[in-house]
């Protein structure tokens, strides 16, 4: 039976949602699919395209047309669908952050922030950059909000982590607040600056033309 | 002669600008030094508090006392140190990120935007998730500049990189713009962004006391 490029895809998800993306590699996909590893390299060249067709699909339904009328609710629609996209696959914040530097992955959730941004009353050129500025807002937000909780889950956050044994550790002061709070309040706090801030731009050129 | 921590650390920082933080193992660090592994543990009991130690010393000058009387002018300093902090070392952006997450950095320069934020006027807890949001910010761009700065010297960027065999390939829409523009324009935006959100809810605030 022939290997799909779907199933290649669908492996590759199943790996990276049990045992996370130091994981998924090529060798194990392929065992997985009980297939040799050349047969993946028909469908995907590299591994770095592989990340990206999986960084499509972990995105594939955030840009989705949104049924709000106002241009805020629009960003923070998108943003949230962002965020939860991401959240939903183990490493999915890591994996899309490091395939969208690598030009892998397309660019239509940026190109939706973009349009939003146009439809605000933004210039062109303003609206491209917010939807750079908003893509890695959540991104950082995200890749932060997934590791702590992936971490904590593993049991990994104790303080036993730090040897008594080491006389001279300056770390010491690591953050005692970094566990507290609503990671969505939080989020939404850092959109409404964001927001506001595009709003602010916006009676800037209305009052000054 | 005994090894000291410093060592270890100066060593581990040149595997990290040489190599990349894929290539920093505990093994490699002790072969570059001379020394048995289990000598590095005396003073870093696993990689993660030595990750910890370094994204500590990458960031340690970012919080010093910053020559401005105003906050926004405070926010900015501070956020133009983090970043060229974060890029003055290979992958550090990327290993500042995964240990912010891991609670095995300090919290300083975090500590030191909600310090800016709290002089501007915003309540404390205002401050505080306005300083998260900052440093979400500047770690998603900087993390994005430098893999794509990084990728781009060597030359992985290339369309050459989509294989022309892979016959249903989603990837033809990848960003084309994502290498245009000048990365400080944009973080700059950004960042005016975000200051602009700080002013609105501080006139909100004494508007509707």
């Amino acid at each position: 039976m022939q290997l799909r490029r779907g199933d290649v895809l669908d492996g590759a998800m199943a790996i990276l949602d049990e045992f996370g993306l130091a994981d998924l590699t090529m060798r194990r996909l392929a065992s997985s699919l009980d297939v040799q590893p050349g047969a993946l390299y028909w469908h995907f060249p590299n591994k770095q395209t592989l990340l990206g067709a999986l960084a499509d699909k972990i995105l594939e339904d955030v840009d989705a047309p949104v049924d709000t009328r106002t241009w805020d609710g629009e960003f923070l629609e998108l943003a949230h669908r962002l965020r939860l996209a991401l959240l939903a696959h183990r490493d999915g914040a890591e994996l899309v952050s490091a395939t969208y530097a690598s030009r892998m992955t397309n660019a239509r959730v940026r190109e939706s922030f973009a349009t939003a941004g146009r439809r605000s009353g933004l210039s062109r050129e303003h609206a491209e950059l917010a939807s750079y500025s908003l893509l890695y807002y959540v991104l950082g937000h995200t890749v932060d909000e997934q590791s702590r909780a992936q971490m904590e889950s593993a049991g990994a956050l104790t303080r036993a982590a730090l040897s008594p044994d080491a006389p001279h550790s300056p770390i010491a002061a690591y953050d005692e607040d970094l566990l507290d709070g609503d990671p969505v309040i939080r989020f939404d706090f850092g959109l409404s600056l964001f927001i506001d801030g595009i709003r602010a731009r916006l009676k800037e050129t209305t009052h000054h033309p």
